[in-house]
């Protein structure tokens, strides 16, 4: 089949969107997640040119499934992510499952004619994730990771103020991931604290997040040390052998140096992705749970001294602006509520499939503003150099492989 | 027709949810959130036992109102809103009209057998606003005023520990609404600006909700004092006839006292409802602008003084409290994302919209969590009399009429 | 004796600065501030012209007063004002007594030739203060009013801003002073509580604090609504006849509106001075707690869209600008520490004194940068206004009298 | 002579409190502050039993140090610090010198038989204060090295906090150091941008903080990994040889994990001395820039659930606490102003300096509280290996020397 096929014209259109039939595995957390934000779009007013058509979810409860199914209106439920692989009327698989069922669907997706989009991690190493860009770049698929945090405006402003200079050479990357989740030494294990169901702990479950906004943010990181820490061994269930928090420094090609870092068992925390970056000119920061705020300073320009003051306005008045991102000149707002009707955490969904589906309607893959899937490789080499920097002690060097890479 | 009539079993159902067909006024700001909520109340784990059926919606610019049609999902567009009054499929027509077109279809609507939501400020002023409210009351109906804030699960959390008695007794209220839409003199006149149609200026728009708030959490006020500006008298369009902003003092019937602000005047301030109340036993504040925030400060319990501090632990660390509203023991929240995802603006009229539909389902009224048309009505009583005190310059005891009052 | 034969140079001195004694009315908490000041004034890089030396301390209980002296390092201790007014080595009186006890001395020092600095409120209503300006001015002493808020860096510089223009005409000034020290009904009676010795309460106390910054910052108060209430009425001690709290309206000779609150029973709050100013271009915020920063929001200039963005970088990047005012183009600060070591309250009083002295050394009164008596007989016809407003419930017009006024 | 000969009584004095005899090495900013310490101290309420009498002040600019000396009261000035540990008549040498001119002062003014404090960091490198701590103690002197951030009340408030359990175990620790000063490329070299004179950067001067509050708020670090970078090599008057930034991740003896950072070129922060402490139970968080807060986060005690709420009140209302650390019952404000009423930074150092006095008063050292030379030597232990992991991309294991040891 070619994947074209499956981008059909809604039924007696003229100049109608087309419409991608969208397979959806899981409906837990991020399925959900997924799910509504690919109905919000119904009603959205930036609509992309290419409309979705919920056809089918899949998960491992059959009755869960019927009920995801019915609640957020797909056609059809399934208990085997193959059918969704099999079935033509579906031309965009979104995998929201577990780490450890991120590559095969993928891929086989990819294989069947699909787009895909696959959550973070990409894979549970760099060496999954690698496989699976390649296997699906090579299919020919448009791919995207679920990095979801680019397409908070709040972070795409950041995104955008840097790329403009407005901060100058960035020298300073700082972040962290912090939730509390884990305080609890009661709190039992899940496949998130399974090794090989998950590939590691905070770190590429948290950590992931982080390393990608350095990325987008700032660059390529060249070198990494770390250390990471399990704190409770056993938990009611099983053992937990991955980390519970890590803590690394960065330095990025292009010169800067910052710190990462990752817990899961940071008390009051309850989803802290906190940054702040440092330029030459001006520095600019961010907290998840304020997130429709970012933090700006930019150089104020000294104001002709016409009132007699010993200081220009401009000099004496600086600082870091509380910049509400919540107007239709910010990005992914246009036609959003009036300003200071603030958004949640959800939105990003909705701008991230329609940042999707406007790529797969113009036959473009996502990148730069979306992460694809060279980006969750090259999010998962920095992991890894962080797990190794962690387990040897000694700095990491990164190197990427490209697309061809034989290595 | 029957009220309950328009309550139809869904095709097939045993033990499904009935459905209540809706008709929306309005397609614009109030229109476009008002449908977005009933369309996420599709999918909401938490559905009410009555699911909303969207029928039709009205505007008066056709083409305007058949794209809206579509893009929420509404059967049918009308340029009538007697249309929808006479479509015996609808149960309930919610009122986002200008404020002048408040009265005659919400009370025909009800007079038709159907319930009522009505965006505030009820009326014009608080005859109209009484009228509203006897004549919907008479008819049966059940009626909700669009007092979303109280849907904040912050506010609610607010309003909680007040009820529990958390504060103590309350000893002031003050609360501001700032916008700055109007700071710039070439903004336009609209409707809003037209004291015929909306009755008054920042005073019934901002302040409405200023004086519900005031009501919700703290009782009736029993008298005020008062000033309004209007600033900029002649914008491109016309004549401002309504006020830019208002102060008011006001006295509770239980004792406290406060202020009350409004202004679309204040540059920076995007839309920040923001209030603080102090009791005798503690004080909590918030800011819509941090939506998913509740600052609380309580007595803390000394605790044994074991560690040898020169104070107990407890005492040393008193101080407000950030309270993220963002779990599941929230109001509102037991169903939503994991803690520290937090929700946007829009997501209050969701669960407006579903303490609505269940109160119609279960055959209750909206109060006290929900703004019933007393609410309304009151809350007019008020705005009024903020508005006589401004002109005559004496303060204004505040007088409530009875359903049946024949003043 | 001239008021200038107490200005002697110091022994020995050529081109040094000249002394003048100063005599200390109190030694608790503001005569505490007061001598701190003095003392911090001896290694001030920017010390005035004219130096204080610390002649003489009174106080009722000898024994605390011979303390206080000997702390401090005045030269001698007194039970009795009248021995300061009879010291011709003093050439300045500081007056930090009770309310009640600030007409008497005050007057009697600017009659016996000596400058005069009186604490806040000047008087215990208009008329005593009405008496206590025109007697001292007709005296020929340079007189300041303690209103040691207008020497915060951040209040200057929020000063300077309005002054010169940054933002705009004045629309609103809302201002609140909460304290909690009367919260726990326990507290018992103290002078601060007895009407005949403090004229009022909450109004006087804190209350005129907030009136002078609104005349500072906005301009004349022309119209005043208001309530007071009184929550408890008897305390351990006895009986409380003023206010605990009050609330205002106000309207400004120049066309502001606003509101003025202040309360002693405000849980968590320890001593929240806070305004915010909204003008026609921007809007400042300050918070005595966070004494040490001013939130400012002023209009960014949009820029060039040379980088392809939706919308240009400065636009983008509006907000409330944190200023950490601790930089030496800040008011005051010329010769303090380097940005970000942040001063304390205590170091208002050191810039207060500062001016009162320069002003002594250069012959010129403390205006418009510092309050005089007249600015302290204002504030007590605004706060007169609010306490007739709350009693009659009419809105209070307010007239101020001139120095030759005989009405 | 012996050490205590330097303590005499005050002349008359029975009971009084006796003195000792102060010699200030430095007039420039810390000389400053130690001085303006010294002479708050004359009225502090709680003034330590020894009375400082400040005796001389050195400094290399002969005029320059005799205005000092007559500004902060010192009887005579000096070129020679030699001259000072002649001095019989001091008992306490303070070296606020530069870096390089701590070892051979402090070493001979110990051997001299007077005490001593000591600016930080206490030597270029762990080998330099190493030699500084062994040659002091072994000479008997009390010695306090200037680490005067343990003397912030809301510091001193999370040490106690964390001593007393109320955190729990500490699992991380996360801190930074970020000025802006040589943002702009034009700033030129001083002597804490040359090596030789300053031994590091960024790494000694803020990082030397920043790894003080590590160790006395959760215990020794055990290892580190790190980087550093020197972003302008070149500056007007020279070379640049030491760091801009650092960056490091810490593991701690007792297990926790976290990361340390300090930078000259964060534009916009201007003294952000922050830290973060999660432990098993609670997390706190701190800022200088906001040096009279501490934020707080406590698990709150569920309540009987009275009230019929979701969820006990306290849980509901759980978040983080913004302390203002300005009570009588916080650390160091026993008799400080009314809550509220903040300090400066300033008054570090008056905490600091009466410490040091009340130590040598009894006879003791200044631990745990105060840092000594050992604290010294141990935070140059930690800096070094962090220069050293940066310099060779391994993770450094941090032994400390004892007293004793010969290797």
């Amino acid at each position: 089949m070619e994947r074209e096929e499956s981008l059909s014209t809604a039924p007696g259109a003229r100049g109608e969107p087309v419409e991608i039939g969208v397979g959806m595995i899981g409906h837990g957390f991020i399925g959900r997640a997924h799910s509504i934000a690919l109905r919000k779009l119904e009603w959205a007013a930036t609509v992309p040119s290419l409309r979705p058509r919920l056809v089918a979810i899949c998960g491992r409860d059959g009755a869960a499934t019927e009920s995801a199914a019915r609640r957020f209106g797909y056609e059809r439920a399934s208990t085997d992510w193959r059918d969704l692989i099999a079935d033509p009327a579906i031309g965009l698989v979104s995998n929201g499952g577990p780490n450890g069922l991120h590559a095969e669907p993928t891929i086989a997706a990819a294989r069947a004619g699909k787009h895909v989009l696959c959550e973070k991690p990409l894979g549970r190493d760099a060496d999954e994730a690698y496989e699976i860009w390649t296997a699906v770049a090579r299919a020919g698929a448009v791919h995207m990771a679920g990095f979801n945090f680019r397409f908070f405006p709040a972070v795409a402003l950041a995104q955008r103020l840097i790329a403009d200079g407005a901060l100058g050479e960035i020298r300073h990357f700082r972040a962290r991931y912090l939730q509390s989740w884990l305080v609890d030494p009661a709190a039992p294990v899940t496949w998130r604290l399974d090794g090989a169901a998950a590939g590691s702990g905070a770190l590429g479950d948290l950590g992931s997040h982080v390393v990608d906004l350095a990325r987008h943010l700032v660059g390529e990181p060249a070198a990494v040390t770390a250390r990471t820490a399990t704190f409770v061994g056993e938990r009611p269930g099983g053992h937990v052998d991955v980390d519970d928090a890590f803590a690394a420094t960065v330095a990025f090609e292009q010169g800067a140096i910052g710190t990462l870092e990752g817990s899961r068992v940071a008390p009051g925390r309850k989803n802290q992705l906190a940054f702040e970056v440092n330029g030459t000119r001006g520095s600019l920061a961010f907290d998840q749970e304020r997130m429709n705020e970012l933090q700006v300073h930019l150089p104020e320009a000294p104001e002709a001294g016409e009132h007699g003051s010993a200081a220009p306005a401009g000099m004496a008045a600086a600082g870091f602006r509380r910049v509400l991102v919540s107007e239709q000149h910010h990005p992914f707002l246009a036609q959003s509520w009036p300003a200071g009707h603030t958004i949640g955490w959800e939105d990003s969904f909705v701008f991230e499939f329609e940042h999707l589906l406007r790529a797969i309607g113009d036959g473009t893959q996502v990148g730069p503003l979306g992460a694809d899937f060279e980006d969750g490789y090259r999010c998962a080499e920095v992991c890894d150099a962080i797990a190794r920097a962690a387990r040897t002690g000694t700095e990491q060097q990164i190197s990427y492989r490209d697309l061809d890479d034989h290595t």
